[in-house]
């Protein structure tokens, strides 16, 4: 029997050794995937995201601890730290979650320090997001630390996408927070009972105005695109909902799910569920694509030329954009 | 005259031109890096990143500005917010640093806001350098809003790497700078005159120690590797200090200034100098060759057979990794 095998039959042990296949992008992981993949496309895909401080990894904590109790939902938790290349930050995340969630065979978490790049980052992601969602978990929750372009490449993998904000974290974080409020189909402001809480709402409910809402980014060729949803005015209009938690007391979390539920049902009504699927499958050919055609070229090229070229131009003899093309097609430009 | 000539003639309307060519990718922009290529190579470049709050675009101001006055240096900034790839927060920006600096020829700022990928930021972002360094710009100051992968990519186009940090950003936000103070080589903590700044250095310092001041990351065909710096023991020793700023009063940055050109001083008798000026020529190849194969991969495809493909991922009938291979051999694998 295959992994791949296992994994459908709910076999825990092969699922986990999957997952480092995948992560590690291993010829048997790379086989699984392909095995897999008819029968993915089930699950819901939440992305959750948002600055450090915020209480993320709480909130989804706690989300995932309701899925499991109110709605017996089968739940994965992906946790990805794009912000430590170098240094693994995930250990102290999966002993915090352990108590909680330890022992439920219908949960399972995994947390990713990557060592990679950002773009191998994104691809590992997809991969065990798929393994998970052929293995039969009903909601996939991918966590996704820090602030910035890394949350936008991520959060194209979710169906419904989170924006966790704090009252209190001062106006710079509003300020860069501009661009990840776009992406945001339901912004959540966690830590409620602090101080301030009414001035980041009001903050969020101005800058939701300066945003788009009945408009979608799908990034196509490597460029971002804005896509007005094709539907009915009726279905296509989400206006991303505020809701406020205080995860630590697990308050809020009935009625975050409840918004999550409803997003689910807008995508399916509006056509936009198949339309972000698409856009996801084919950002992620893409990348293979680029892996592929990278690899191929460096078969090709004997070191030597490679060492030769990077010397001309550590010389100035030879511009990058001049050695690209010249390992390219054997002639200078 | 070429826009590169006018660029060498010290012609700032060129400059301000060849930039704006630079960041579109035009063939105007790459034609002239070609050309200013053989004249780069002597600028100090110098990355600036942390978090947001901790007052690192003041900092820069502040930097600019001694440059300018107490040294004479020409220097330039290229302020980079790969947080926003959607809303351009660069105007404002510009709008602040214009009053000190507002006038003087012998300095150039220029804000980028992102509409594209990470790599498109990334390559951009080199380009401009290299046109500042052309230019006779003896700095350049680059730097980075956020936290995360983005400041790691941008932070391997300089000579010497500054971590902001302030007192009082809480622990969280401790945490995640780990991997961003591994790229230090000079920490900051800006906003000195802040309660709590015994703390941050204790956390910075005990930080540091668990880090590897004498070992450096360089990128290997996409992947990250350690490299010790080959060099005599007392040579190659970096220890990074910690300069204490305030710099809305211009406080601590004559100091600064002097760690940044120790730090330069150390780059060239270690030899580490030359060793990250190849890695950064061999990351921007590689990314040029990245961007080269998948143009000439999309000219060969008939867009036609592209949708075909798309529609079989969608109904499960060909896995992305499948679909890849199909698209590049003409079968399915």
């Amino acid at each position: 029997m295959t992994l791949a095998e296992s994994v459908l039959k709910n076999d825990r042990l092969a699922l986990a050794r999957l997952l480092t296949q995948v992560e590690n992008d291993s010829a048997e992981g790379r086989a699984a995937l392909v095995e897999l993949f008819p029968h993915t496309g089930r699950a819901h895909l939440i992305g959750v995201t948002g600055a450090p401080g915020t209480g993320k990894s709480s909130l989804v904590n706690q989300l995932a601890l309701h899925y499991r109790r109110q709605e017996d939902k089968r739940v994965a938790v992906v946790a990805v730290d794009p912000s430590s290349p170098f240094t693994g930050g995930a250990v102290l995340g999966d002993r915090v979650r352990m108590r909680d969630l330890a022992g439920d065979p219908k949960v399972f978490i995994r947390s990713m320090a990557t060592r990679g790049s950002l773009g191998g980052l994104a691809q590992a992601t997809a991969g065990m997001v798929q393994v998970f969602d052929a293995a039969g978990f009903d909601l996939i929750l991918i966590e996704t630390v820090g602030a910035g372009q890394s949350e936008v490449e991520i959060a194209r993998l979710a169906h419904t996408t989170l924006v966790v904000e704090a009252p209190g974290l001062g106006d710079d974080i509003q300020a860069i927070k501009a661009g990840i409020l776009e992406i945001a189909d339901i912004l959540v402001i966690n830590k409620a009972d602090r101080p301030g809480v009414e001035n980041t709402e009001r903050a969020l409910k101005s800058t939701l105005e300066l945003a788009h809402p009945t408009q979608r980014v799908f990034r196509h060729h490597g460029q971002y695109m804005y896509a007005t949803i094709d539907a009915p005015v009726d279905a296509k209009l989400w206006i991303p909902p505020i809701q406020k938690t205080i995860s630590t007391e697990g308050r809020g979390i009935v009625e975050l799910a409840e918004a999550i539920a409803r997003h689910g049902t807008h995508l399916r009504l509006s056509g936009d569920w198949a339309a972000r699927e698409r856009a996801r499958l084919e950002v992620e050919l893409e990348a293979l694509i680029q892996e592929g055609l990278a690899a191929r070229f460096r078969e090709n090229i004997p070191p030597q030329k490679y060492q030769e070229v990077i010397e001309r131009m550590v010389k100035r003899d030879l511009s990058p954009r001049e050695a690209a093309k010249y390992l390219m097609n054997g002639r200078p430009a």
